[in-house]
């Protein structure tokens, strides 16, 4: 079966998103746009998918009919919303497909409909599908465990584009997260989000955390640990918003053949110790 | 036992590791100078121990009777030379204590007679007892693991002082074999040592390397996984060269109630995956 | 004059760096897009220049008539072909207007018909037209001057996407002339290009190369100066192409006003010290 | 003259900074240590310079009697407090030597009896001593001229030891200082120094700070520019606390063949563009 290219269904195929999914399943070697789905009503219904994301016509037509689109493909990808992302995965498992959710703002409930669904699907599920952010955060994890609270300090550094309404990032307070389930502490009660002015000396066990924004950057994170004597600090560096529609393309073909399940990007990464 | 300092013995007192070993272990919570000791003639057989040091006279001087001084001792710390190595490692063994060995340059004999003198002693040895380059090994064994190699370029960069006579430097080569042992291939047959003039494009699975000289910089390494649109970067950086000696006391503290046996600075870290 | 905008013509507008010139010009203060100019022949004749950038229909047609484009603009930018480029200065000069050129690979005698057109134009000319990297060259010649070659050692360090195929960098071996410059030394007899094996310790007053390669790095370079105890590092990072389109719109901008003559961008960056 | 060594006093010999100035001086070619003084009373009048600082007995014994050590000495180099500083200015006018004074918190009555002095003596005083920064410095000053505040935005980051307890460091006030001079701003109205929570977009024109503290780190500063899709940074970083000394002992060595006068660091550099 792999000897083939998998066919893959992008929704929500008119946002910006979904263009860029089109664009990468272009130039993923393995892997093939089978058809492109919008809501009803959708001003995009009709037009050629390929077209529309500036590669000039490919023959997919958007329309609004995913499960006739999901029955003879293989896998499904979704950064739509949550209401429509749970409909989806019902029809994902019907269809026994891959359904990789790049949607974010699920509810305890939807996560629920989500794993139901992951009976009969193969669902891939991340609060960022980047693989380079899901790497980091296990290194992370691993290296504040490994490395005594006592003697390593921890601090995470952002810096984003200046549009960006709100510090620390997701993706920063995701880091800390990482960082203190590896020393086993609660983040909320243990980091220090703004120094100024006296602050008296640095609190051990603490993790700290400093916000640049500035020019158009896409995302840089880097999270040092910081002993007597040495340094150890671990970056990502995103160049393009690309990388989330790549790690979701990914994901899907990762899941290809294996069971119906609900799997995370560290599935997909090899890194899940559970 | 545990309640009480782990009485340590420094071999090699006299030289510049020596006096670093034992300025680490006075500021060491848990940890005393039990006894110094140097090769027989030296001319630092007689000396107050901390005197030599710089920290002012702390009583204990240095003797040329190593057995003597491990037997009311808990542990030793040994970054002297292979044949004085294997000597001290028979002692300690002898006296059932712990054995830091931070000696290079060991033959595989040296390596067998060390591993023997484990059945009774607790031996750790490690080619660079850095916590932090130990626990950056690791990770980018495993950040090479996940991410395929058609996908993510590996390169490897060092910067060293101006004094510095060859290049790439040992660490970054052993960084190296880790990411290549991560990817389950032979690094001699996959790296890339120098770029300049026409190179052609970058070979797919390869692991380049560049190194920067210059002032007196202690030692910088880094790994950059670069992909599509991302790259995470793991670095290190040493500010001085006591983190070897903190490393070797570090070492000596964990294995202080630990099994006979044969131990890294990985079981020192906790991430021995074997 | 400057209080409307000022009046642009993009002469090879079919190609990427046109096309990325026309949405730059679309989003920039002050300017607005008067023509688009394609070779006669070209199949790109007669299109809406804006529809073809991806803005959507602007009502400017592509043509292939530069001087009736220029008789009624107040400049021309200009990433084209020596000949071109030297054809166009000649109409620049007889339309009295601004011509920003980015062309590369000039030859002497192409330069000297531009700065004879210059008597009539205003000509801004770089080999890089981004601003960061020509205001890094002139600080790094600055910091090379200001430090003592026997106590700073200078390193030059870039990264590029895989599938560069020459190195160092055209913008490395720039910031090594400043840096040479700023010494009064000439950079081929003092350059180390690789560093591989046994290489003896640095030589002061060499300047140091290193490459990197990978992923899909737009270019990253970075220019240490170290001394003993502290290091000094200048760095540019380029996130896409189109800071050369941006540098060059500010130099028409800048231009504007200025007398005939023939300048660079470190004119237009107000650091040109003669 | 300048063919023998200069001859140099330390002045607060026996303290940390002192004992660290006798050591770059014995390292430093063309010059050498004269005198070493210290307050009467001191624990460490008669004893030998060298030795206390641990490079064993030179000869140079130390003296509560700064005047007749300058009376045939070139210059002397002062990190002491300011009362003292301005007594061995005058002790240096009448000497006629350089003073090179790395003393911090002179109030402004201070400040006018050094440059009184400096009517006879050649004295040289900064903030800061280190070459490093000082460069630094003049390079942030000259970017935030050239870059348009309207298109690139100014972020200073920097990175301190666990043990410091106010933030941001005086340099990187320093440094944003000379960001808000180039600009033609004032920092105090201009600078963002925390982002937490809902912060917005980022305003034009602001100098943003970020604080980092962690493990043993001497000091790093960053100043971050940051346009459309480049960035510009300028870094220092030090390694150790002898950059003081040692840019303090270039400087008694720059000024011995100057006229008398009030000089800083810049001219030390040749980067004074008074």
């Amino acid at each position: 079966m792999s000897n083939t290219e998998m066919k893959l269904v992008v929704v929500g195929a008119g946002g910006r998103m979904g263009q860029t999914l089109i664009r990468i399943i272009r130039e993923t070697d393995g892997a093939v746009l089978h058809a492109a789905i919008e809501r009803p009503g959708s001003p995009f219904i009709g037009r050629d998918a390929g077209e529309l994301a500036g590669l000039g016509p490919i023959g997919v037509e958007i329309t609004d009919d995913p499960l006739a689109a999901f029955l003879h493909a293989e896998g499904v990808i979704d950064f739509t919303a949550p209401a429509a992302s749970v409909n989806f995965a019902g029809l994902a498992a019907q269809a026994r497909i891959v359904h990789v959710v790049g949607t974010t703002g699920c509810s305890t409930a939807d996560e629920e409909k989500l794993e139901a669904a992951a009976r009969h699907a193969r669902i891939v599920k991340s609060g960022n599908m980047s693989l380079g952010v899901n790497l980091l955060g296990v290194l992370v994890e691993q290296a504040a465990r490994a490395l005594d609270p006592s003697d390593w300090d921890i601090e995470v550094l952002e810096m984003h584009h200046k549009h960006k309404v709100d510090a620390p990032s997701g993706t920063a307070l995701l880091l800390g997260e990482a960082a203190a389930r590896g020393r086993g502490i609660d983040l909320a009660t243990h980091s220090v989000r703004v120094r100024d002015g006296h602050t008296g000396p640095r609190e051990a066990g603490s993790i700290g955390f400093a916000t640049l924004r500035g020019g158009s950057v896409v995302g840089e994170h880097t999270v040092i640990l910081a002993g007597e004597g040495e340094l150890v600090t671990l970056s990502h560096s995103a160049g393009d918003r690309s990388i989330f529609a790549r790690g979701a393309v990914k994901a899907a073909l990762w899941a290809r053949d294996k069971k119906p399940g609900f799997y995370s990007m560290l599935d997909v990464l090899g890194l899940n110790s559970n």
